[in-house]
């Protein structure tokens, strides 16, 4: 990249243009708007960074993030610590937050099972897992498996399953199925095969 | 938003989100690229971001960006400094640089005259473009205007006009005309329009 606007600016492109999604453009963009904006408004991102790789860390019962020791959900008395939601991931977790209907508590894999990869289940947070399971003083009753619909979120799905049963717990995973709204005409064959074999009595 | 990742991580997305064309998704994305990231990978945007502040600044000619007292271009003896094109932004020069044909040197205005934004020519680096006329050893020899071919660029235009023809130099505007590539059938009325006026003998 040559050096148009001096080395600070220019380093700043380069490090904005790093991020996920950001491309040589939007990354200038941001390096000027940056620029303009009042130094507290730019201090306080640059302090964000810094902070955040700082402060957070996991959730010693269900490895969310979080900045005490234990998440709010682990910490909320009024959840049901007897259900554990399996996922892959702090955005996954939030997703199902979002539904604002289930009560249960998580745990996050943080990834899923990938020999390509080189993620088997030493690399994911399952040890943990079997810890908690032993360590709780309430027993678990159910462990519901959301990890995504894909091939590495399903072959993790098999693996627990397998893990999980011979130790007397009840294992579900997420149904498979068509989205709700849209069309049948525009989802794809595996989906409607799927949504077929597992389909329920009204 | 609700805080599911722990105070630190929720304000690095909302840090991220305050950038120009970063929704909600993209910033977590961006924060937890951010948390996945070696910290040394971390504190270097975080550093970028600061020094930039700090250290960047324009330079003392033409008010392009710089970390030194005058810019790269206004240093370099090899450009022809009696030829001056006046830009509204350091974005702006750049792409004039990128064509890598112009040899003369730039004034970076910032901004361009905007009465409903508030934005007289006091705001623009006026001042300083006439003063460089006064001070510079070597008479300039023609300015190019080259502001946005937008309403405030046109104004700019014409203001820059009227000032600058009563010193006796030779001021130009950039022409209009239809881009290179493309079709004509997918350009506007206007552009055509100036196309035929700009013509020119072949």
């Amino acid at each position: 990249m040559i050096n148009y606007y001096g080395n600070p600016v220019t380093r700043l492109i380069e490090e904005f243009a790093k991020l996920p999604g950001v491309g040589q453009k939007s990354a200038q963009r941001m390096a000027f708007y940056i620029l303009n904006a009042p130094a507290d408004k730019a201090q306080s991102l640059a302090d964000a960074i810094t902070d955040a790789k700082e402060r957070a860390k996991y959730c010693e019962k269900c490895y969310n993030l979080t900045d005490a020791e234990v998440c709010y959900i682990c910490a909320n008395g009024s959840r049901d610590a007897a259900t554990i939601m399996i996922v892959e991931s702090p955005q996954d977790m939030a997703a199902y937050e979002k539904t604002r209907e289930y009560d249960g508590v998580y745990h996050v894999l943080h990834g899923a099972i990938s020999p390509m990869d080189g993620v088997g289940p030493n690399e994911l947070r399952i040890k943990e897992l079997l810890l908690r399971l032993g360590d709780d003083a309430a027993p678990v009753k159910e462990i519901i498996v959301a990890t995504n619909p894909n091939v590495e979120g399903e072959a993790t799905a098999m693996y627990l399953s397998k893990l999980l049963k011979p130790l007397g717990v009840k294992v579900t995973r997420i149904a498979h199925g068509v989205p709700v709204g849209g069309d049948l005409e525009y989802v794809d064959s595996i989906t409607l095969l799927r949504a077929l074999q597992w389909r329920r009595e009204l």
